[in-house]
């Protein structure tokens, strides 16, 4: 075929030869993710593959067809990470020079999973967009390859392999959620399914930070504004690409958007619940069921397409999630300047099993009296309702308590 | 057989009969903890067992020795956690009544966790050993079935499963490292891998905060002393078992002890290289391999046995460790009491490509003129060695900064 024409023939055809060299990763049923949302759930772990995303596929697909003088000249890209890893993996297994240029934004664990694989890598530009004129100059200039994220037909096709496995792996699905970047990812498995199942749902996802694909799939206009941060940087694309639009507004059955506090949660669930580890786009389609659950009919595959999470982002997401949750509260107590009456609270939290985290004393604010001073206490709580309980009893022993995350304290 | 003799035909009778009910978790080599450690690693994830440990081997192959009247009466255990949800579980699914009694101080990831499976849950006493008085009076008077967590045959036969599984999918295993509390983990795999292949050598590790096994294992001395606080409180357990002891000492060819330290950077790496979240006790076996790499002749295998941890203490290992590794540092500036001279020194850190984290102004302390201010700044940074070279920029660029961890700042 020409790179104009992607169907399933050739999707196999390619899996065919990559799949020696990547992972075929589970596809799970959650029980307890299932009983949450009230849907069926199953998970495709793409953060299980080796570089921690599903980019290896199309990486691989498109190195394939490189002829004897394009692998000796080498390749080049811009990646925020996980291509960057990806196309850094195999192109090493392949002996093809590599270069990889990121934006200086890019987090740190991504650029050092990226160096492991000795590329060149050059760090320009505050976002991906700004690098491509940079790279494709570069690749003018030294006769470099590009090899685009997405908007390739090799690459399209490579990433559409995961279509194929979740049909073998669960041949009655009725629903797979794919979060939406550039678009490769879901239409490369938009193609398969459609072709291989009709009747199986497609659905994308997208951070309501950076939703150019979910706008133009419903006719709505959009623009990028000032710059966004999204704890989904993954999928944070402001410019969909030329070959995936097209085949995402005739395939693909639903796009939604979803706030950033529910892929935050959805990391957390699955940190929590599932004990792996996913970074935000990987969080993005269990978010999508958590918000629209009326997307995930029948047996629904959510593709959590990768792990490679910050370290720092994580432990903030997950302090945040036990905020959000009451898990951790905070709250404010006046306690006389004498000696002994903070010892006497901090034991009288005690008595209510809870830990005390942090106490911060503010003796300049918040109290009109010299001998008192409001002290604010952050707490771990038993459970996620016991924080007017845990109040209650502080006032049942005496003490001025009150809520500084109510109106009225 | 009787209790007293456990043999490997015992351990595949109650093989067969738990095996539907439980998961065959995934044996899997790692690649990049092989790299970092020297030697040749495979994980065997039970932190993928539905409640996220072993313990549902023993605690199932137990119940399903009960009698009817033992099963209408009803069952009773003291655990800190992983046995309470892995028996709750099962006992729930059999519809055996299920009483629970857990230390005041158990996580409260740990509790949620297990009232998931609705038993009867008694808080009680500050440890696991105080609890056992309350458990051996309840059993008596209610005429309930005691299911020790690890000092009964039949639950360190069902842990021996284990072994078998091993032993099924890597029958070239040379190694295994396996933490050890109470010893009923590796007793039973000691007994079913030591008669099915006597070569393959059997490591325990304990915390060198909670080591009674190591230390008997050696002829050592070991006393609880002051209670002890550790990251693996799965393991942290003051009593060796009566029946584990003799067959730990008979058949396992090493027990050694790791720092809190190891354990957290073995927790750390788990979730940043496999993108798995294990609980202390689990990263036991990776962290005795980080510290004593001698114990993993050939191909070995590290017991990855339970996924159960607090997120909050998840998101402190994290920090702890990033501070360990100097990916999160501190500095001291000194800064004129003039506007914008903060701005210029932000912004001037920006420019070497950290991110401040937190910025403590420290008005009172740590200089000695009435006009400028010492201000503590907490840094994220691109690499590990990267701390001199950021500071001497913020020279160059005519900062007044020093290092505050350094002897002579």
């Amino acid at each position: 075929m020409g790179a104009n024409r992607i169907d399933l023939k050739f999707i196999r055809s390619l899996y065919e030869r990559i799949a020696p060299h990547i992972t075929r990763t589970p596809l799970c049923p959650s029980t307890t993710l299932s009983t949450i949302t009230g849907r069926d759930l199953h998970l495709k772990l793409e953060n299980q593959q080796f570089t921690s995303s599903f980019k290896e596929r199309g990486a691989l697909a498109r190195l394939q067809q490189l002829n004897p003088d394009e692998r000796a000249a080498g390749v080049i890209t811009m990646s925020a990470g996980n291509h960057a890893q990806a196309l850094a993996r195999h192109a090493r297994r392949l002996h093809i020079p590599t270069t990889i240029v990121m934006p200086r934004t890019t987090p740190v664990a991504k650029i050092e999973k990226t160096k492991y694989f000795d590329p060149d890598i050059v760090l320009m530009g505050s976002t991906i967009d700004e690098s491509v004129a940079y790279v494709n100059a570069q690749a003018a200039s030294a006769n470099l390859t590009l090899i685009h994220p997405y908007d390739d037909a090799y690459v399209i096709a490579g990433q559409g392999s995961l279509g194929i496995e979740i049909l073998e792996q669960l041949p009655e699905v009725n629903t797979v959620v794919v979060p939406v970047g550039g678009g490769g990812l879901i239409s490369g498995i938009a193609i398969a399914l459609k072709e291989a199942k009709p009747s199986v749902r497609i659905v994308g996802v997208q951070s309501e930070q950076y939703s150019p694909i979910y706008a133009s799939f419903h006719d709505r206009a959009w623009s990028a504004g000032r710059p966004q941060i999204s704890i989904a940087e993954g999928i944070a694309v402001k410019t969909p690409g030329r070959l995936t639009l097209p085949i995402i507004k005739d395939l693909v059955d639903d796009m939604v958007v979803v706030s950033e506090s529910a892929i935050e949660t959805a990391i957390f669930r699955l940190l929590d619940i599932e004990k792996t580890l996913v970074e935000g786009a990987g969080a993005a389609a269990l978010a999508a069921v958590q918000e629209h659950p009326d997307i995930a009919k029948g047996k629904t595959v959510c593709v959590i397409s990768g792990g490679n999470a910050d370290p720092s982002i994580l432990a903030n997401v997950i302090e945040r999630s036990l905020v959000r949750h009451e898990r951790v509260v905070r709250i404010f107590a006046t306690v006389q300047d004498v000696p002994g009456s903070l010892s006497k609270l901090a034991n009288d939290i005690g008595e209510t099993d809870s830990n005390i985290i942090d106490i911060y004393h503010r003796r300049a604010f918040g109290t009109s009296t010299l001998d008192a001073t409001v002290v604010e206490i952050t707490l771990q709580l038993r459970g996620e309702d016991d924080k007017p309980s845990v109040i209650q009893k502080l006032r049942d022993l005496g003490h001025t308590v009150s809520d500084p995350d109510l109106a009225n304290h």
